[in-house]
């Protein structure tokens, strides 16, 4: 039967390179089942579709081609994107000879042993699932500022995940390792949304909608869910459980805030964290409201110590011990000129805003000081 | 005695920073003396001297400084490194405290803790030996296009080192790891040179000279030799031994020649590398005259297999199997835009060569087919 439906096309390098760059990383040499490590590339309608799956996330690129055969073959897909990204510019001719994949340009003939399509594992399909839309930038940004706050430990799978959810018909992001939360308020919604989406997905999705300036379509299920940029797709698994009631976390006033210039504050946490290797990133960050400063003290007890200083706009004076790295991801999460510094009991969370806009809020827990 | 002799000093960041780029990277945590993992820091002659070895290896590099008291003292060079390079551009303060280094900028004050000098392993002087001198842009070409040739095998110490060695009044370089050679003529010379440098020094030296653009002094005895460029001087330790008579590998004439565009080849190589990965990197280079062309073909038993031509001047045809990244790291050491390839037998050596001058020449040693 294969060798009645073999493929043969013309694409440029340039759009296969684009689409491989965009699907082959899902492919791992690593998974328990070797045809993982294939990109399936088949015709549908008249176009050359290119995809990639771990069984968690698929991927999936269209792009234009001259069609002369129908087909479908999956082949390694290391091999094919170093291969094809080293080509030069201009047309590259597939053909398919059963199992095999030809690829022909003016200096290369090479052929690339692949696998039949009919092993490759397909993701089902999302059948009459919600469906919304939603700017390309506006959730690019969204997901660079919360997903940093995912956790990476697969002991608390409902962590490991970001919580697109509704409150009150608005939609919010929100992402907690139990050490530090950060929540994005989106936009206004008239659908009831309540999705818990891996974060190692969103990655991909961050990769894929990189400098996709339109919409993106959001389609789900209570399995899966789809994000569409133009010719590209990816869908994912939900992440299932309930996720936690993380909104009573937000401090509602501080005993003390300071008004700081967000890249000096990094500056010097980023030198103070030089001093905290020995302490686990362990800093002490003190706000003194009469001489309208802030401090920031880290002690190696092997290598020395540090103190750095900054004039700050403070009420009330207090100080707070803080892991060092999760104050740099807080501050670097947010490219605004100012942000807001506010904390209250030695124990109690700390929550940096942006002194301007109140659509992001990023809290860490204490250390123990 | 200690608080006696206390340095207290002002630089500026940018020159202390460039300093401890040079030097800081020779200390290492690893070593077995802990206080190698340090730079040490002296006043002499009114400057700051600051120096770091490995035993093998000594760099220093002198910077000028506002010296109010002189002393010297040893701290973590990684610490000293990555807080310097971290402050902003401006005065900074040293101020030595016993076995405590106090460093202050307007918006820091650290301490750190150190060790003292006098524990800290000085290589001995080289007394009476031989000098020379040599351009920096000449000598820094001529490393990165043979150091590439050199053993990492410590089995065999002799081939981890670069030979310099005069041949009726001229200056050459060459490096061999027996599978490939890299030879450079440098310049007339009067002195008599014959020294075995280590690679791993001279990849430092390499560093060192990275964009000086005037004289480079060499000085060596019988045992050590010193590179000075400026401010900047590094002694290393010669390797003992003889060097193998490695002119009498290069081929004098060949059966088939090819001149071909040199970064056309390195493309066709890359790519045929791809499909080499199953064989250790074996790629079969053919010369065609009567076709005036070359094809590097590669077999991956598992992958696929890859044909790739090129249109060249070709003089004889023949065929030879090659480990394709050491094609790609001789033709990478050449930025010319025509080499020659030339070879005889299966089993004899291939030769790279610059189509428009003679003074650098490539051997790779054929792989059996």
């Amino acid at each position: 039967m294969e060798d009645k439906i073999a493929m043969k096309l013309k694409v440029t390098q340039e759009n296969l390179n684009k689409a491989l760059g965009l699907v082959a990383r899902v492919a791992s040499t690593r998974a328990t089942l070797p045809i993982l490590s294939n990109v399936l590339l088949k015709i549908e309608d008249n176009r050359l579709n290119v995809s990639a799956t771990n069984l968690d996330i698929a991927i999936s690129c269209e792009l234009g081609a001259q069609v002369a055969a129908e087909g479908s073959l999956t082949v390694p897909a290391r091999l094919l994107q170093d291969f094809v990204s080293s080509l030069p510019a201009g047309v590259i001719e597939l053909e398919q000879d059963e199992q095999r994949l030809k690829v022909t340009t003016d200096s290369y003939k090479s052929v690339v042993n692949g696998v039949s399509a009919e092993d490759f594992p397909v993701m089902p399909a999302i059948e009459g699932g919600t469906s919304w839309k939603i700017a390309g930038p506006l959730l690019k940004k969204a997901l660079q500022q919360v997903l940093i706050a995912a956790s990476g430990d697969e002991s608390r799978p409902v962590l490991t995940g970001v919580y697109f959810h509704t409150v009150d018909g608005v939609l919010y992001m929100a992402a907690t390792d139990s050490y530090r939360l950060a929540e994005k308020r989106l936009v206004k919604m008239k659908e009831k949304v309540q999705l818990l989406i891996p974060a190692t997905a969103l990655h991909d999705v961050l990769r894929i909608i990189n400098d996709y300036d339109d919409e993106i379509t959001v389609v789900h299920d209570e399995q899966q869910v789809q994000f569409r940029a133009g010719d590209v797709e990816l869908v994912a698994r939900l992440i299932e459980g309930n996720y936690p009631d993380y909104r009573k976390l937000i401090p509602a006033s501080f005993a003390t805030t300071a008004l700081v210039p967000r890249s000096e504050l990094v500056n010097i946490t980023k030198v103070s964290s030089l001093f905290a290797r020995e302490s686990a990133g362990s800093i002490v960050v003190s706000v003194d409201e009469p001489s309208e400063s802030i401090w920031i003290h880290a002690v190696a007890s092997q290598l020395g110590e540090n103190n750095a200083t900054l004039k700050v706009d403070a009420k009330g004076s207090g100080s707070i011990t803080l892991n060092s790295r999760y104050l740099l991801d807080g501050l670097q999460a947010m490219d605004v000129k100012a942000v807001q510094l506010g904390f209250n009991g030695k124990l109690e969370a700390v929550m940096i805003t942006d002194v301007d806009s109140d659509d992001y809020l990023h809290i860490i827990m204490p250390l123990k000081s």
